[in-house]
């Protein structure tokens, strides 16, 4: 294993030690229980927006963290669920009186633990919704996951919702925002190598040196299949059919293509996916209006990419235009 | 050899067609000769800043096009120089009659060919100043250089100097600021693993599993030691020392601290060996007064890491956190 770390069971800790060292003014790291949080939080009379997941999907989501996304992350060990007491100091970490939203991944281990953190906080007389991001066309039901995994369209919720939040709305309104961003969002991914878990040492899974895979998950949960590698044009078409099957783009539609490295693929390769992308929809007749291009959703150093469609109307493109100043996304500020 | 592409020929031509296709507001690709340019050159009144180089190092030089950064990058075939043609008809395109300032990495074809593009181009009456950046404290003379290479200093010199030109700065001071920059920058990396060039299909060099290299550069070439795989802390020792012994920084000093991926390695890494470098700096009395951690400049899928500190004073950190807008980099907009 070739890694830039100092030990395995060091790696969320001295990894989120930097990002509070590197960006002071924008958040704070908070240890045991570990969460990232708005250097400024609680913001009073604002909902607080807190997310999390498994590490490793870097800069998801303590990258996000700041004015305009994210007020709170909770970071798990690499590949695995925070645990409900991080989710609940965070929740409380944020509540500047207006309640809080949970923005959750659609996998099993975060859904639970989010799900007993609200309850924490409720009981507590905090107001706590949640809202699941569910994708991924890829599959239906996955290894950690009852129903469709969640992806690319999770960044665009924090984006879209933290700016919504920012802007002064209740927490009903970016709750039902956020079901609308995940019901007007679509993903698919594969991957082209395996990562390498720290503490497990040894690839997740193997694929041979002419082969890829489909629909991978962001922790290498098995796609829809494996097959022999095929150019960037024909995977691009993969990627993107499924997508626009699944929810009826129509001729004049705008859109936000989100092109994604899974981690390991370079910026040269994610233009020439987000080309092909870009032609298919365009040919289409479907609007390309915004564009989003880099590792923003990964799986450690893994190989691939994935593309992310968002249905955008005034309301959307407007919030996603909105400053944003987080350690990995800035702008307008 | 699994990349995301169609073919090893039209990696850079399709790259920059997806790039263009993606921030058409921002820039313009111009094809045979290739060039990237701001969407609204020339900028009348302003002096034009100019990069390039081989590609492979994306989002360096084509993503910092823009307001506020280039007024044009030339992209060379990964690991090339891009030719004199590329860079006279960028120069030509962005020429808003205050001149055109080229900065160029210390790699002997880019040096020759920014020559000879700026000969051509005074020849047509253009008033062209070139900058060169030697700021890798790894080695003296290396495979493609005399000297020391061009690295990471590259991109802070394009933001500084790119914010000063906006503010209407002439072409000598211009020229004097890139100097000071690159007077005030020191940098150096190291690589895990090679990387595949897409027209070679296999790898630069060969490291055993548990071996790395202190000191590479970014097309691979050597470094000043192979040794055994150490921990992230001592790599960043190992990195650091040198730039700080190279330039004298002191006791109070403001630094700018650039961690950059070689572009195989992820952001959970990285903010490891920031953490390591924050502290070797903070124990030494040195202020780390801005951060800048990412995939900047890359040799495609390389795995590993390089360090940039840059001595700051007041006129260098205004000009840093001056108003950007390119594909890889945008704030304050």
């Amino acid at each position: 294993m070739k890694k830039l770390i100092n030990s395995p069971e060091n790696v969320v800790l001295e990894s989120i030690s930097g990002l509070g060292a590197a960006f002071p003014d924008l958040v704070k790291v908070h240890f045991n229980p570990n969460y990232i949080v708005r250097a400024d939080a609680p913001v009073q009379g604002k909902v607080g927006i807190v997310s999390g997941g498994g590490s490793g999907h870097e800069p998801m989501h303590g990258g996000f963290v700041g004015k305009g996304m994210l007020d709170a992350a909770c970071p798990g060990a690499v590949f695995t669920s925070p645990t409900p007491d991080q989710m609940h100091e965070a929740t409380k970490a944020v509540n500047g009186g207006k309640g809080v939203l949970h923005i959750v991944k659609n996998y099993t281990g975060d859904v639970m633990n989010f799900e007993m953190a609200a309850d924490l906080a409720r009981a507590e007389g905090a107001e706590v919704e949640a809202v699941v991001i569910d994708d991924d066309v890829a599959v239906k039901d996955s290894l950690y996951t009852a129903g469709r995994r969640g992806v690319g369209t999770t960044v665009l919720a924090e984006k879209i919702v933290g700016a919504a939040a920012e802007q002064g709305c209740t927490l009903k309104e970016a709750a039902a925002l956020c079901h609308k961003v995940n019901a007007q969002g679509r993903s698919m991914g594969m991957a082209l190598t395996s990562c390498v878990v720290p503490h497990v040492g040894k690839p997740t899974f193997d694929l041979p040196e002419d082969e890829m895979e489909i629909g991978i998950g962001i922790h290498g949960e098995p796609g829809r299949q494996r097959m022999k590698l095929k150019s960037a044009d024909e995977i691009t078409e993969m990627l993107l059919t499924p997508i626009l099957e699944d929810l009826p783009f129509q001729n004049g539609d705008n859109v936000l293509l989100f092109v994604n490295s899974m981690g390991g693929t370079p910026g040269v390769e994610l233009f020439i996916v987000y080309r092909k992308a870009h032609e298919i929809l365009t040919n289409r007749g479907i609007k390309v209006s915004r564009s989003f291009v880099g590792p923003y959703i990964t799986s450690l150093e893994m190989a691939g990419a994935s593309i992310t469609l968002l249905k955008l109307d005034d309301q959307l493109t407007k919030l996603w235009d909105e400053p944003v100043h987080t350690p990995a996304l800035r702008w307008g500020v």
